[in-house]
């Protein structure tokens, strides 16, 4: 059960809060966004407790933001996948690496650059492409690894899942 | 010193997530970008501890996101403003409130509407104005109370601390 920190506020900020604002929750929404779904890949490339990543898997999914696909029987083994409230967050996670990519930057450069399907024009943070002007929607996006991306980047250990799997 | 929690996150998010993820520090720029300034006010508005206020609002100044400006002399007193880098958190805290308002909507409907100066139309999350779809910044922007609104509300407070200085 969540606690809920922000119990005397009534806004919207914090409702989200309550649910996002858990350590570890954004980050673990980015893996799932940039295509890591099973709880030991997550667990490996964030470096998080297991129990830890447990608690906040069970609290996204309670909320109705992932929801659990089965992959595996015997032993039955899960899969977590955004739902559409999940998807909904995508701008607040593009707001946030927009923010990071001016303000906290690696020293390498972006780690990540999200591209509009349509033209290949760089999205930014409020989703409109820099070459065609459009509102680029998550539909419409795909991330790439930028000049910062180092072996650890969520898109680069999601690559690896797939060309071994 | 800000723990450096996401340490082996090479990401700009977990960048900006080491500053803006800590406890608190949302709602206080939140209450700084409706308009209260003072830390008192901040204090008695988001019922915070004050030793918890006073770290976050150091954290925040040494960081850069917000600033010091003396209101008063002896005792001097200070305010907190954004700076250009706090600043450009707004589409973060929009896109947060814009997903709260879609899922994590107190009862009474949205505590704050977003509004575009120029033509009055409501501007959503990702900065685009519903009226005239113009894309619209901090500078073209307002914000004002909306149905969910209660008398703790930051714009009401700070509506309050105008009135009452």
């Amino acid at each position: 059960v969540l606690k809920r920190t922000y119990d005397n506020q009534v806004c919207s900020i914090a409702g989200a809060l309550e649910l996002i604002g858990e350590r570890w929750s954004l980050l673990i929404l980015r893996d799932v966004f940039l295509g890591i779904h099973r709880f030991d890949d997550l667990q490996r490339g964030l470096g998080i407790a297991r129990n830890v990543l447990r608690d906040r898997l069970n609290l996204l999914v309670d909320e109705g933001v992932l929801e659990r696909r089965a992959y595996q029987e015997r032993p039955q083994r899960f899969e977590y996948h955004l739902t559409a409230k999940g998807n909904d967050l995508w701008p607040v996670l593009h707001s946030i690496m927009a923010w990071g990519d001016k303000h906290a930057q690696p020293p390498g450069g972006a780690p990540t650059i999200v591209e509009h399907r349509d033209c290949g024009g760089r999205v930014d943070g409020r989703g409109v492409c820099e070459r065609c002007g459009d509102l680029a929607g998550l539909a419409d996006i795909k991330a790439r690894p930028g000049p910062g991306a180092v072996p650890g980047h969520p898109l680069l250990r999601a690559a690896g899942l797939r060309s071994s799997s």
